[in-house]
């Protein structure tokens, strides 16, 4: 079976879970408080064959109760509704009816202690045993409004709207309180599922499941942590290709407060998770309710893939318009000039005195607010427009108005909540999507660009490691690495005693040049805060300065000494020492890469010094990098710094995406290297210097590795 | 007249404007598309006297015209639906029919050009004559729904709920955009006014009516220019010592991008304005939708001022609850961990298994779940608590187990809109105001944290400046200067030849010491740039390289030249030098001041280097400054800056306060500074140290200079 095929049958196979023709609810239950009753509730409007299972028998809401699943057939999806330990019997029973799915919605298992693990453990080989894909334990359900297929203990999900949005989150209640806000917005979903504990259905399968339904126009993904981090990755690749997802990622408070206490924090998984999805094409946001505004967007407007988007803006009122413009700004979006010939027939449009270029402002709508929209569609800088007016019945129809544009326009308005679930009626139907109000236009306009600009970089596939470096380098050992891959350091000798590094000296300043003279030791990775770092040193006299600080460094006084493997230098060898050229001068950045535990190699930027203390956060971005990923990466410093700082020249940014792409490929390449830090890579006239780098190794990390 | 006296008559004096007995609607139309038109219908409840004035007669909507107002009279408020230049004439009229105030819907006065400011000053001169007060013109009029006084010319206000929320927006889009968002919200409103071109009725009179009107519980401040800084200050002091105030202001976009391009911006009026209005007790947010969930909270609960809140969480699932704690967290809302007493009796409340610190997970809620919240509130760290739960009536009744709590709690929930409109009906009721959403709950959390928290800090009264510098000071008269407030600078001497520059450096070396060598001129103020700096000198040979590179310094060759006044030095004069102490080592920070021209002295703390550049903001704050203020400014540094960076130990927070102290009384004792710079000060262990000095002085702006 080939790969797709195995995606296409794993997907088709969730539909005895999602789409099922008959159901059993085992644990169903007379006693209005329980779950079991509220089960079968939830499910009174099922349209297949509903069996309900109780050893007690009797009945449930008017309907006969069987006392074992063994005595029903043909049942698609067993329904769960017991406690933890009657579960794997319920399996073996649901084994005999042939049922090939089954939701588990008890909580204490894994997640309740070593006792509930165990019972976990149970559940998962019984089901792996029967060949029944399993959602849960410890979740809510799913929801399935358009097959009014209701798998959920919560009742009043059953009046969900149906619609065109999946949703996949991390919590059954997330699941529930996402659906309920996007209700709220007027958007009905496909399919929302809870996946809880995910012991088998994860993210990637329902990912793929909703990829392959035509029925399903974008995708809310809600991620407290991942499991696999590249099967989420590829399935997310492969549904952002057909259709747009939005995610929310839980955890960037305690990220950044990790963050602001230690540049470790640079790796969390917080930032690396946000950089993994977006790579992969999702457009991330930071609440429900921005999920809920992107949402409400793109899944009637998607924009084909492109590095720019050009947005404009068309307001009935100036102040509401100026408030959107204002987010928009503060998103990075910025809204584009309008050409001569768009303003010169905007003029044409509207009275003299309304501000014509971008945004718009019409001042009250009048019958040519359409016209205005559409000229504004057309203007070639400009992809698409948003629209905010307030609702006056007498002045602007915007179904008439906006109707013609739909796929390209998206309107705010603000209104008596009947006029406005009015006009959302009839402009949904026609695909304009409607939000509430100005923040949540800003909102959606920036999810629809950026929905169109993730997908407009491509990576380079992931590739397996084939080497290794065997142990922790020290920087000169490091330096030689980098070179291999093509990177500029500066020109060096290694001593291992004082005549050695006397005649070093001598060679490198010869002519007047200065040197930079520093202790060479794996076991010293934070160099300068010990003394270990002598920079512009010129006669044979500073050269002895420096050996002399150097030598008095105590052995294994680093406070923040890493741990090295087995392999390390002995302490007690004498200190060896590097005498560098000193570099040109220029500004200085941070170049680093780590081997993410869950999404693998993770390539850095960041700027040094204060800056990284105070939370000024780098670009991360997957390994190995393509060559427009490199430059996107770039691109992605703060502006400040892009366009040269402290002085200095625009960054050359084809230069430095050479030496990104280099320490992608080294982490990639060497399978036991768990970080690269070139701390730092100084900007000079002649290209990008690594002035240090240090490469750290840990064998456990390879495959079969004691990790 | 006292002042309050005063102010209490013009508050009174706008309830003939707000709260009229009767109304004259100058310009009726029984064209349905006329804003003449559209007036009458949102008046059709008004329950005074209603006339309608329009020189060709007839009727509108059932009720006749008067061809003039001069038919009337006892007329309290005139609303002008007429052509710009047919104001003046319509005023003159309504003073005839003894009318006390008037409400100008036209556009296309002074925002529309020169022809358009010269009828708005005739209008403003007629209105003034006549002791009418004006609101407008270009505004959309104002709403009372309690009074069913809808001076509005968008007939669907006529519908907005009644309320306690007072809203005062600069733009009339914006006031109705707003009126509508909160009703989406289940809020009303007792007032919304839209000040227009405010020529007369601005900010602070609506502030102090609303201040004064024991209906209004909270107030919404929309704002994007401010006229007069000190009266909006004062005004907004009087009101949040009374009630809430949540303010928005517009330009956050405009400014970061203006910040990004040159540090010039860091005095930018949009952080000015942010700063001023927190210290005047206002809670600011980013966007109108934060706006409307603060005021659903803030209406009903208001917590006594205080430096710390206590914020607790319980939630009914898991999932939604940790977005809560999320969104709570990266706003800087920690949830102080409960005391063992409060844990020990929620372990009686809860089952085993959940989360029982903070946030408080509760699992599906059951009859435990109002002791848990009271037992939660209980705790003597804790000063309000949210609740998150899912509705579900056969498992909690949110009205039961809440009410009783009224005052500290809030209730965010999902569920179907009818079930959420009933919980949010009993609850609004009692005074526990009900969120729509995670996201609009840690707003809204945050909102009531921070509404108590920036009334904990008392400001100094402002002050009169008293003295002059008369001109721009070099960095030696700078530095005298503030060594008179107070402040540490570093032993140095003034050289005004090379002699005299070796006799200076033998005072200050001798002993092993180093010296820092610079040019003195108040005309070269970027003295680094362009080597008019040499740090370290030790000795004579030293010193005469560094006083070849000062004087090898073009005249005016700086690219940042600075405007001098008149009484500048002569730039042909020669270069005097600057010989210094060099000081101990320590972080740099960068304290200083600028003359707002709406807000008058503001004092500037802020991070140097590449850290500005990044836009890393500094903290602002209106001077004079109190030593609270002053504490309060430095503990609003960023946590890695204030808890020690670049290795040093914490901040001296006192010895730091001293220092904004200083530059504070400064800015506001000199009336002709416009501009300190102390760049850097220098955080050394004996204390802090200011290593450079800028004084910029321009006489333009004393009262009656030529600005």
């Amino acid at each position: 079976m080939t790969a797709t095929a195995a995606r296409a049958h794993g997907a088709a196979s969730l539909d005895a879970m999602f789409r099922p023709a008959s159901i059993a609810v085992v644990g169903a239950s007379a006693a209005p408080d329980k779950a079991g009753h509220a089960m079968v509730r939830a499910l009174r409007d099922f349209p297949g064959t509903l069996h309900l299972v109780n050893p007690r028998g009797g009945e449930v809401l008017g309907r006969a109760v069987i006392p074992s699943l063994r005595e029903a057939s043909d049942v698609d999806l067993a329904v769960l509704v017991v406690p933890p330990d009657a579960v794997p019997g319920a399996l073996e029973d649901a084994r005999a009816a042939g049922t090939r799915a089954a939701v588990v919605c008890a909580g204490g298992f894994a997640e309740s202690g070593p006792a509930g693990a165990r019972v976990q453990e149970r559940v998962v080989a019984v089901a792996r045993e029967a060949g029944i894909r399993l959602l849960g334990p410890n979740t809510s359900g799913f929801v399935n409004p358009v097959d009014r297929t209701t798998a959920n203990f919560m009742p009043a999900v059953a009046d969900l709207p149906p619609g065109t949005v999946g949703l996949v989150a991390q919590s059954g209640g997330v699941n529930l309180a996402l659906a309920f806000l996007l209700a709220r917005a007027g958007v009905g979903l496909r399919l929302g599922v809870g996946l809880g504990n995910a012991v088998d259905v994860d993210f990637p399968e329902v990912l793929d499941h909703l990829a392959l339904d035509d029925a399903t126009t974008a995708v809310g993904l809600h991620v407290e942590g991942v499991a696999d981090g590249p099967a989420l990755l590829a399935a997310l690749r492969r549904t952002t290709a057909r259709k747009p997802v939005v995610a929310l990622k839980v955890g960037r408070s305690d990220v950044s407060e990790f963050a602001r206490s230690h540049t470790g924090a640079l790796t969390g998984s917080y930032a690396v998770t946000r950089a993994a999805l977006q790579q992969s094409g999702a457009v991330v946001v930071d609440s429900l309710e921005e999920l809920v505004a992107a949402l409400v967007a793109l899944r009637s407007v998607r924009l084909p893939a492109a590095a720019r988007i050009g947005v404009g803006l068309v307001t009935g009122q100036a102040g509401p318009g100026l408030v959107v413009t204002d987010a928009l700004g503060a998103r990075g979006v910025a809204l584009p000039p309008l050409t001569d010939a768009t303003q010169l027939r905007l003029a044409q449009l509207l009275p003299p005195l309304t501000f014509q270029r971008n945004p718009v402002d019409t001042g009250r709508p009048s019958p040519t607010f359409g016209p205005v929209v559409r000229t504004v569609l057309d203007d070639p800088g400009v992809d698409v427009v948003g629209v905010y007016a307030l609702d006056e019945p007498g002045a602007l129809d915007p179904a008439a108005a906006l109707a013609p544009l739909a796929g390209r326009v998206l309107l705010a308005s603000g209104g008596p909540a009947d006029a406005l679930a009015e006009r959302r009626h009839c402009l949904d139907a026609v695909g304009v999507p409607v939000l509430a109000g100005p923040g949540d236009l800003a909102t959606a306009l920036a999810a629809v660009a950026a929905d169109a600009q993730v997908r407009a970089v491509h990576d380079a596939p992931p590739v397996a490691p084939t080497r290794t470096v065997g142990r922790t380098l020290d920087e000169h050992e490091a330096k030689t690495l980098l070179e291999g891959h093509g990177l500029r350091t500066p020109r060096r000798h290694v001593a291992t005693d004082r005549a050695q590094a006397h005649a070093a000296l001598a060679d490198l300043v010869h002519g007047g040049g200065r040197a930079v003279v520093k202790v060479l030791a794996a076991d010293v990775p934070h160099k300068s805060d010990v003394g270990g770092v002598h920079v512009g040193v010129r006669d044979d006299a500073g050269l002895d300065r420096a050996l002399d600080a150097i030598d008095a460094i105590p052995r294994g006084a680093d406070p923040d000494d890493r741990a090295t493997d087995g392999a390390g230098p002995d302490v007690r060898a004498p200190r060896r020492y590097l005498i560098e050229e000193l570099a040109a001068p220029g500004p200085e950045l941070i170049v680093g890469a780590v081997r993410d535990p869950v999404f693998g190699p993770v390539v850095l930027l960041g700027l040094g010094g204060v800056a990284a203390e105070l939370g000024g956060e780098p670009v991360l971005r997957l390994a190995p990098l393509s060559a427009e990923r490199a430059h996107e990466m770039v691109r992605a410093l703060p502006p400040a710094v892009l366009h040269g700082f402290r002085g200095a020249p625009p960054v050359d940014v084809a230069a430095l995406a050479d030496v990104l792409r280099a320490v992608g490929d080294v982490v990639t390449t060497y399978g036991d290297v768990t970080e690269l830090d070139l701390n730092p890579v100084r900007l000079t006239a002649d290209g990008p210097v690594v002035l240090d780098a240090l490469v750290v190794a840990d064998p456990a990390t390879l495959p079969g590795g004691d990790s």
